[in-house]
C-alpha cells in the first residue's frame, strides 16, 4: 500500500511546558541543543517542527539546519509565530492595526523563505489569536476577508511552498475564526491556491466534536487539503494535548484506517504538551501507540472492513474491532 | 432600517413532545385544527411551518392551506419528512439503500412542488438521520457525494422554490454530516445553486460552540446564504429547544444585531420543544423575548457600537451592552 | 481474586428503541416473551432487569418470575418506573403535587415488595424526571428535603431490600437533582441507611465529566455503596447508550481494573439504546468488550500496575497499558 | 432585607495575564503597589485578595497589610499558594511525596496565621494541582485520605480561622479530586469542622454543567457551607475567567435571588483574567453588572417570584423574568 510512517515532533514538546498558573514552567526551559539531543534519544523519529522567529530567524537558518542535520534529523515543517507575543494578542492577519497585520503577514512570508531555504517547503499556519472574547468584539466579515486577502498574499508570495493552515476552535480566544474542519475547507476553497491546504491537529479535530476520520475524508473530499498531521490526544472539551491514543483510542483506529484510505504521505508529527512527564519518553510512547494501531489494523482484513462500513451496521463494526485488537 | 420582524413557529411546537422516555408525550397529542387554534392564540404569529408528508400530503394541499388561511396564517416554509419515520433511521440522501436514497430525494422534491403550488415557496431540508453513531460505520466520501448529487438533483427540479439546509452537529445521530456553520457553507459552495441556502437553527450553532452573530455573518460573507432562521435556545451541550434567550441572552442580542446588519429580511420562527409547557405560552414568551432584544438594541446607539466592533475592545462593548440593557 | 463476572441487561435493550423524532421506534415493538428470546440468544447472560409497573405488576409477578426462569435467567434488579408517564413529567419524589409524591413513593415501595416476594432484594432508582430545565423553576432545598426524606421512608419500609440510586447529570430535565458521583455520595451519607447505595451508569459518569474508576473509587470510600453497575458508552456530552468501550476503551480497563480492585461483586448490566442495531447482538457485542478487556487486565502484571499507580508517571501508565493492549 | 454587599477583586486581576502560549504576559507586569494603585481606581471596591506566599510572606505581613489599608482596602481572604509551582506539579495534599505534601500543609497553616494576625480570619483553599491527568495514575481513595486528614490537620490548627476550599473540575489537571459542588460539600460533611467550608466560584460551577444557584442552595441545606464567592463568568466547557454576567446574565440574576435567599452576607469577588484588556476597567465592570442585575432585581416582586418558584412553571419564570428585565 506505500505507508509512508515517517515521525517528527515540534521542539517545543521537549522542552519545559508552562500554564497559565505555573508559568515559570513545570521543569527546567532546556536550550536549542538540549531539545535535539532529547529528540534524538526517541528511536523512530527523523523530523522535528521547528517555530520560525524562535528556532529559525533571519540569518541563523543555515546553522540550525546544519545543527539539526547533526542529530539526523529533517525540519519536517516551519511553523511562523504567530501565537506566542503579546503584539498578536489582539489578532495577527485579523488585527485590527494595519501595522500588526502587515507584520503578520511578512513573519510568514520570512518563515516560507526559510522553509525554500532549506528545501522544506512546508509551513504550517495557525492563527490562534485570531478570533474574539465577548460579543459585540468583532467585524467577523472583515476578519474573514483580511485571513483570505493575507493567505492569498502569501500563497502567491512563494507558490512553491505549501501552506499548511492548522484550524482551532478556541484558545487561546474563547472563539477562533477558523475553527472547525468545515471552515478550513471552505476557507481553502475560497483562497483556491494549489499551495494552500490544512494541518489536522486531530486533538482540535476532538475538541470541535469531529470524529477525526471524517474529518480526513473531507479534506481529500474538498480538494485533497490534508498537508500535515498533528497528533494528541485530549478528554473532547479542552485541547489537553496528551500522548495521542490515551483517551480515544478506538477513533485513532478508524484516523489511522483512513489515512492509508486517502494515501496520506505526509508527517506524523507529535504536538503534545507533557507539562508533568519527561518530554522524550512521552514522544516515544506517542509513537509506540500510533505504530501499534498500525499492526493492528495491518492484522485485521482490510476487504471485510470496507465491507462493513459500506454496510453500516454498528455491531459488525464491533465486532471486527474487537476481534482484531483482542486478537481473537 | 427597514426590518421586517415577521414570527412564525412549527406546527408542532404546538403539540404534545415525546422524549425517548415518555414516548407517548407529556400531553394529549392535537388535531391540526386544534395546532391551528393553538397557533392563532399567538398574538404575533403570521407564519407556521408544516412538514411535508405529515400536515401536508399530495392532494390535500388546497385544503389545508385553506384552512391555515382561514386561521389568519401563512405557510412560513415546509419541511420535507426526512427524519421521522424508521425507514429513514439509516440515512436518507446518504442511505446505503438505493431505494431509499430515490424516496429522499422524491420527498423533498414533493415538498417543492407543493411549496410553489401554494406560492409559499421555501423548503427546509434537515438531514437528521443522515450521519453515523460508530466509528468504522460509514464512507465519509461516498456520503457527501451523495447529499450533493441528490441536492443538486433538487435544485435543478424547480429553480424558483429555495431550498434551505438546516445543519445540525448531532442527534439524532451522534454524528451528523452537515453538522456545521461551515460545513453547510462549504456544500452550499460545492453545490453552487442560487436556490440553495441554509437554514440557521441557532440552537445548533450553540450546540456545536459556534457564535450565532458570527454564523449568520459567515453565511452573508460566503454567498449571502441565509434563507432562514430557527429560534430555540440551550445550555450548550444538547440542543435542548428551549425559549430563545432563556440562557443565552447577550448572545442573543449580538445575533439580532447582526441580523440587522446584514439586512435579513425572511422569517423568525421559533422551533421549541415545551415539552412541560404550554404550547402557545411558550411561543408568546418566545416572541416576546425578541421584541424585548429589539427594543434594547434600538434604544442603542448604533454607530457606537460599530465604533465598538472596528476597534474590539471587550471593555467597551460590555459597557455599551450593560448600559443598553439596564437603561442606563 | 474472586471475581463474579455475572452479567444481565435491561429487558428493553431488546425492544425498539424510539427518541424524540422517531416516536413510533426504529423497529418492531416486541411482546415481553420476544425480549426474553432475545435474551436468552445472549450466551453469556443470566440476568434481566425488569420495570416494576411495566413488566411487574401487582398480581402477575409470580407468572412473571417463571417466564424469565424457564428462559434460564434471574432477575437482577427490579427498577420501579418514575419516568416514562407523563405524570411524573415534573417530578416524582420531589413534584409539586403531594398526590403524585405519594404515587411516587408508593411505586417505589411496590417494586421493593416484589423484589422481596421474588428473592432479588434490589432496587434501582432513577430520578430522571426530578429537576428543572429553566431558570426560577425551583426550589432546590425543597426539592432535596423530599428527595432525602421519600428515601428514608422507602428505605425504612423493607431494611432487607437494597435500594440502589441512579444519578445523572441531565436528561430527560436539562438539570437532573441527583446528578453527580458527588451529589449521590451526599445523598447517601445523609440518609444514612444501609440499604441505600448507588447504581453507577457508566455513562452517566463520563457525562458528568467523571472518570468511572474514580468514582468507583468515591463511592468505596465513603461508605461502600456501589451496589449495582450499568455499562454504555457515549461520546461525553450526551448519554448515547452505545456499547461499552465502543469510544473509552483505555477509561473502561481502568474501570475494570477498579472494579476487582474494590471487590465489586454485583451484576454487570447492559444498559445501552441500540436504535439501528439488532437488541441480541448489541448485548453480545456488550458483554464481549468487557470479557476481552479482563483478558487484557489478567495478562497485566498487577503488582507493577499498583507501583505504578502509587508513583503517579503518566508515561509509566502509558507504557504498561499499551503494553497490555498489544501484548508486547 | 440587610443584603451586605461589599466588593473585592483577587489582586493578580490587576496584573498582566499571562497562558500557555503567551508565557510572559500580554502586558507588563506590575509591581504590588501598582496593582493596589489599580484596585484603588475602582469605585465600589473595598477588599482585595492576596496570595499567601506571594504577596504575603513571613515577616512582611504588617507592612503589607499598612500598604493595602492606605488604599483604603481591606484583605478580604488569603489564599495559600499550592498552585504556582514547578513543586506541586504532582499534587500538594496528595502528593506521592510526603515531604512536598507536609510542606504544603505548612503553607496552609501560615496562610492561616496571617489570616490571623491580620484579622481577617479567612483562607482559600484551591487544590489545583490535586488531580491526574491520564488513567491508571492515581490512586482515588489514597488522594481523597489524604486531603481529608490535611484538612483536619489545617481546621483544627486555628479553629477561629475558616477554611474555604474551592473546587474546580478540571485545570491544570485534566481532572480535579475537589471537582464539584458534591463532592465538595461530601469533604465538608466528612471533615466536618466548623471552619471548614467552601468558595464558590461560580465559573467553576458553570463549567461543571452546575446552575450556580443550585450550588449556593445546595451549600445552604448541606450545612450553610458557603464562606465565599467568586465571580466570573465562561462558555461553559473551560474557565474562560471572563467578566461576570458576559454569558450567563439569566442564570446570574438566579444566582443574586438566591444568594439574598439564603442570606449570604461574605465578599462579592471579582475573580477574571482580563488577558487583553484593562484590569480596572474589567473589574469596574464586573461590579456594575452585579449592581445592575441586583436593581432588576430589587425591581421585581419577590413574592411572585417565591410562587412562581414553588409553581415550577417555566413559561410563568420567563415571563416575571422577562418583564423585570426590560422594564415592562
Amino acid at each position: 500500500m506505500g505507508r509512508a510512517l515517517k515521525f517528527s515532533a515540534v521542539a517545543s514538546v521537549f522542552d519545559s511546558c508552562a500554564d497559565r498558573f505555573v508559568q515559570t514552567g513545570y521543569s527546567r526551559k532546556k536550550s536549542f541543543k538540549e531539545l535535539l539531543e532529547a529528540a534524538k534519544k526517541v528511536p523512530d523519529l527523523t523530523g522535528v517542527e521547528l517555530v520560525g522567529g524562535w528556532h529559525l530567524k533571519d540569518g541563523n537558518a543555515r546553522e540550525v539546519i546544519k545543527m539539526v542535520e547533526n542529530y539526523g534529523l529533517k525540519v519536517a515543517i516551519i511553523l511562523p509565530e504567530l501565537w506566542s507575543s503579546a503584539k498578536w494578542g489582539r489578532g495577527s492577519f485579523t488585527s485590527n492595526d494595519e501595522k500588526i497585520r502587515r507584520e503578520a503577514i511578512d513573519q510568514v512570508k520570512r518563515s516560507m523563505d526559510l522553509a525554500k531555504e532549506i528545501n522544506c517547503n512546508l509551513v504550517n499556519l495557525w492563527f490562534g489569536q485570531d478570533g474574539y472574547d465577548y460579543c459585540f468584539q468583532a467585524d467577523y466579515i472583515k476578519a474573514w476577508d483580511r485571513i483570505i486577502d493575507g493567505l492569498i498574499e502569501c500563497a502567491d508570495y512563494l507558490p512553491d511552498v505549501k501552506i499548511a493552515i492548522e484550524y482551532k476552535i478556541k484558545e487561546p480566544r474563547t472563539h477562533c475564526y477558523v475553527g472547525t474542519v468545515g471552515k478550513v475547507a471552505l476557507l481553502t476553497y475560497q483562497v483556491n491556491r494549489l499551495n494552500v491546504g490544512v494541518t489536522l491537529d486531530v486533538g482540535h479535530a476532538l475538541e470541535a466534536y469531529e470524529n477525526m476520520a471524517e474529518s480526513v475524508a473531507l479534506l481529500k473530499r474538498f480538494g485533497d487539503k490534508l498537508f500535515h498531521l498533528h497528533l494528541n490526544d485530549n478528554y473532547r472539551l479542552w485541547d489537553d494535548d496528551m500522548i495521542p491514543s490515551a483517551v480515544h483510542l478506538i477513533e485513532f483506529l478508524e484516523l489511522l484506517y483512513w489515512l492509508d484510505r486517502i494515501e496520506y504521505n505526509g508527517w506524523y508529527s507529535v504536538d503534545i504538551f507533557p507539562y508533568r512527564e519527561d518530554g522524550t519518553k512521552a514522544v516515544i510512547e506517542s509513537i509506540e501507540w500510533i505504530k501499534g494501531l498500525f499492526r493492528v489494523l495491518d492484522k485485521m482484513n482490510k476487504d471485510e472492513i470496507e465491507r462493513i462500513i459500506q454496510k453500516g451496521d454498528a455491531t459488525e463494526s464491533s465486532e471486527i474491532l474487537r476481534k482484531g485488537l483482542f486478537s481473537l
